[in-house]
């Protein structure tokens, strides 16, 4: 049976992925945003890029058989499967200390910024660069061309989408601890979510 | 009289800014992409973000009053003016050596990311982040809330946009060197273009 690995509410997770792996992201409860990262694992400079990918895609949010790349524009993840409504982004920074000053809030408050440095860290790893996430699950319109908002998404529990790996990599993930808006649902309660590897 | 500077067509150029200083960045010829980026005077590692921007400022491509912030969610630059139809891009990458290669171009080719790399050099600076760059007068439209294209700009000759230095920064441009698509005109041509620096 595939072990089904924590991403712990607010906080972050790490691991390590060997090419032809199967990543399964699971949105457990189903309004859950995580943010997610990966790296080339023998060079954590080299990341899975959003810009590098919209490029390559020619698309604004990933679908099925889209190859995502990083920035040295060599393929690093295919998206194999998406049992969500397929809506994600990949155009809004991972929150951070900063953000949550912004809107108001005194004192630190979890961020996904710190969650994939500290997810690194308990792999041993350091962070070198850090990229744009790739927000799963999360529901950020283009209207007119041109205007952004920040929707609930509109997952519901159990929805998953996965991932091959195309070289061996370092994969991150931060559930989402933004409570001060209506991302991960407009109860702004913040929920666990998981993931598993499947073998080549 | 405003001194003007080029960014020479193919490569790049770079200048120090004080704050409360504005710079125009203008389309001499009509057709030409320039990548521009901007970085913290004092922390190069502290840069304009577009991710970070577009989380601020609610749309992808920033108009006359937004604020451009950089990964520390700071003000760097505000939009004052802008004489072209407003069709800027924030949600694609540089180009660079494997974007050439991929197109199918053999043997060097001039790329923006090298371009920044090489003019922050001419300054006695050394890049620490690549950032995505805010990619001025380039054409990418969003269609049906998600599909985007290399488009040729629609701006003419001599059409500019403004930015009001917020703190000390460094700025950056590239006279995109891309001639495998039209993203620079119909016609493939790269052109030079230039700035000026208006006093506070």
């Amino acid at each position: 049976m595939t072990t089904r690995h924590l991403i712990p509410a607010r906080k972050g997770a790490a691991h390590r992925m060997k090419k032809g792996e199967t990543l399964r992201v699971i949105n457990t409860h189903g309004s859950q945003v995580v943010d997610f990262w990966a790296f080339n694992a023998a060079d954590l400079g080299e990341c899975m890029s959003m810009e590098h990918s919209r490029a390559a895609i020619g698309r604004i949010i990933p679908k099925v058989g889209d190859v995502m790349v990083t920035n040295k524009r060599r393929p690093i993840l295919t998206v194999v499967a998406d049992t969500s409504p397929g809506i994600h982004d990949t155009l809004i920074a991972s929150c951070d200390v900063y953000r949550y000053e912004g809107l108001g809030h005194k004192g630190y408050h979890d961020n996904c910024t710190d969650n994939l440095g500290r997810a690194l860290e308990a792999l041993g790893l350091k962070r070198v660069v850090h990229p744009c996430p790739f927000n799963l699950f999360m529901n950020i319109p283009v209207r007119d061309e041109v205007a952004i908002s920040f929707e609930p998404p509109v997952t519901k529990p159990g929805d998953s989408i996965s991932f091959r790996a195309e070289m061996d990599a370092v994969v991150a993930f931060s559930a989402c601890p933004q409570d001060l808006l209506p991302i991960n649902g407009r109860d702004c309660v913040i929920h666990d979510a998981h993931y598993e590897i499947l073998p080549a």
